[in-house]
C-alpha cells in the first residue's frame, strides 16, 4: 500500500479571487475548471489542473476566517500542501502513531468532493499538510 | 503545446536536513532518493518522489544564503513551487510578455539536472515560482 499517492493540490491564499484567477490562467495556460464556496471554512476556491495535480486558490469571505487571518499575518502565498491517500482514517492513525499532531481526528468534508484532515505545521517543519481522500460515491 | 506540464517539485526550507529527512520519510512513507549540494545557492537538498512530483528539502549551508535568509525572516516552511516546462526559454519569454517579473532571464543550472529560473513573488500573489526544464543529455 502506498501511504501517500501524490500531491493532490497546492493551496494558495489570495485576497481577490477574480484577480488571481486571471493571473493564474496566464501563468498556467489553462482556465480554472471549477469555482466552489466552502461555507464552513469561509472561503471561495478555484481549481486549476496541472498535470496530475491541482492548484487551489483560496480567498476568504470573512476577515476572521482561517484564510483571512493567514493573509493578515503572512500575506498572500502558499497556504498548504494536500496529499492524496486511499484511506484517510488509516493514514491519520499511522501518522499520529509516528508523532504527527493531527488537527482533525475525524476527517471533514472539504472542497472538490473530498474528505480532508490537517496536520499541525509545528510537527512538519512549518508546512501545513492536508490529507485528502475522494469521497466514495 | 502545454505551457506548464506538471508540478515538478515543491521546495521546503528546513533548518536541519537530517532531522527533516527522517520526518519526511515518516510522513511520505518513502526515503529520499537523492541528496545533493548546490554550491551556487549555498544549500544541501534532499529529494523524495511523490506520485509524478517531488518534495525537495532545502537546508542552508550559510546563514546569509537565500534559504538561510528565508528561514531567519519567515521560519521553516514551503519556499517555492516548481513547474516542469518543455522549453524554458520560450516559456520565460511568454511569461515576461504576460507581465510576470522574471528573476533569471538566462536560466541557470539547478539541482537534479535541471535548468531553472524564478519568477518574483510580487507578480504571482506571493508565491515564489520556479520553472524548470530537464537538461538535454
Amino acid at each position: 500500500m502506498n501511504h501517500i499517492n501524490k500531491i493532490e493540490h497546492l493551496g494558495i491564499a489570495v485576497k481577490d479571487i477574480e484577480q488571481a484567477n486571471t493571473l493564474y490562467e496566464k501563468l498556467l495556460g489553462v482556465p480554472p475548471y471549477k469555482q466552489e464556496a466552502v461555507e464552513s471554512e469561509a472561503v471561495i476556491t478555484s481549481f486549476f489542473k496541472v498535470g496530475d495535480s491541482k492548484i487551489e486558490l483560496l480567498a476568504s469571505t470573512q476577515d476572521d476566517g482561517p484564510i483571512g487571518k493567514f493573509i493578515a499575518k503572512k500575506g498572500e502565498g502558499i497556504h498548504h500542501i494536500a496529499f492524496d491517500v486511499d484511506d484517510i482514517v488509516l493514514e491519520l492513525e499511522r501518522l499520529e502513531q509516528e508523532g504527527f499532531q493531527i488537527l482533525n481526528k475525524t476527517p471533514k468534508k472539504g472542497a472538490d468532493n473530498k474528505l480532508v484532515a490537517f496536520i499541525h505545521p509545528k510537527t512538519t517543519n512549518g508546512v501545513l499538510v492536508e490529507l485528502c481522500q475522494e469521497v466514495p460515491k
